[in-house]
């Protein structure tokens, strides 16, 4: 299978609360993907809401930027499916994945690669705080499955706060085969599992070219995904619960890579 | 003023989204909620549900343990405010905060004490996630503030995945305060922060009587709490996102500190 294959953007298959995936809402949310120079269509400000220094700020730029924009009665925000809107909606265009090969071609030299490989997580909250722990931890990309978890939706944008505008994100039909590609690219693949035949994480080399594989909220790694994997790494529990928080586990290890590094 | 006084429960204030303090709804959080054998006053169980083995197990359980269950139409459950209840419903009892000196006073002799406390956190989920965090890194309690921020509703019990249960939290009128008292037990208090005068995490010593106080989604530590702290600490940007999720920062500190440890 090329590689190429793994990251084309097929035809969405929406989840049901993924209704609009190329909305960007609230004042934050529009402020970053303004500051990202994402390509916005145009951007629907709240008559009540004029006199807000931050909306005011938003539409100058926007006329700046020759964004059209349009100010709107309560009845438009009464439709919208989000409430967090703060009276600023603005319309983009689609998320644009990358293909695994750029991920792959982004390697640099002194520090390894780091690559944060998602097997199935459905929370777009936890989705897009994985986005923006990846972009801070300075990672290359992150690759998720196409089916059967969140995409890069609004929701998951304005939970990235505003770093998915700036990291390079694969859509693959199959996780173990990317997993397949990486390893054949001499990229280690380490993955997040619980218990037995796992290496406590801190004890892991995370200094060399290194994906790491985050199972799905509660069930974990898959079977098939977990067999892939180079080898498993454990975050210790002290405690009487059973696991972290999916994003907060990809956080303990994506900065334990950044440690590890030096950074 | 007397540190008993901080961690008194008062009078709920509730923030508009919270609306049942002392609900438990979903298969998971129910099933959680038996384990740590919380008090549950009954469980209401939708007639569609029946069939489900979880279910099943879960009216079992109760049985055993003499709280009554009420199967119900879907009319009871088409007026309950939350979505994700999975025609599992549990009504409990109120939140039982600690107090802070509770917390100080579960001090124990081979490893250091480990606090964590927020500065007006606002979301529920950010909440449950480092509650779980947490509990899991084996810290002695959490200290959250009574006002402008999420107490320990049922929205914040499910994120926390059970994990609310195990943990000692406080809820106290003033931060401020409540990190005088900590630093007058002997308590190191390091904030959270970002950029100037702050010392990188992983070069700060964790391996103490320790508190880490994470600030709000946003604006981060408040002006007076932030000259409260011994220290501050940052976490290395790599990317071009401002920060990490405020759940993840709490999970990268306390995890630093289980590994400095030796954990």
């Amino acid at each position: 299978m090329d590689d190429r294959r793994l990251g084309r953007n097929r035809p969405l298959r929406r989840a049901p609360r993924i209704e609009l995936d190329d909305v960007v809402y609230g004042i934050h949310a529009v402020e970053e993907a303004l500051n990202a120079n994402e390509t916005l269509r145009r951007i629907h400000v709240g008559d009540d809401r004029k006199r807000d220094a931050a909306v005011q700020a938003i539409v100058r730029r926007a006329e700046e930027a020759e964004i059209p924009v349009r100010f709107e009665s309560r009845a438009f925000f009464a439709n919208f499916p989000y409430k967090a809107h703060q009276g600023v909606v603005a319309f983009g265009t689609p998320f644009d994945y990358a293909g695994l090969d750029e991920i792959l071609a982004s390697r640099r030299g002194a520090t390894g690669l780091l690559v944060v490989v998602l097997d199935h997580v459905t929370d777009p909250h936890n989705l897009g705080a994985i986005i923006r722990s990846a972009e801070c931890a300075g990672a290359a990309g992150l690759v998720i499955p196409e089916r059967r978890a969140a995409g890069v939706n609004a929701t998951v944008r304005k939970a990235s706060a505003g770093a998915s505008a700036f990291l390079s994100i694969a859509r693959v039909s199959n996780i173990a085969q990317a997993i397949r590609s990486l390893k054949k690219a001499r990229v280690w693949v380490a993955g997040a599992d619980l218990g037995d035949g796992t290496v406590p994480y801190a004890s892991a080399d995370f200094n060399r070219d290194v994906a790491v594989v985050i199972g799905a909220e509660g069930a974990g790694l898959s079977p098939l995904v977990r067999r892939e994997c180079d080898y498993l790494v454990s975050i210790p529990i002290l405690g009487k619960t059973a696991s972290l928080n999916a994003s907060v586990a990809a956080g303990v290890l994506l900065y334990e890579a950044v440690r590890q590094r030096g950074g």
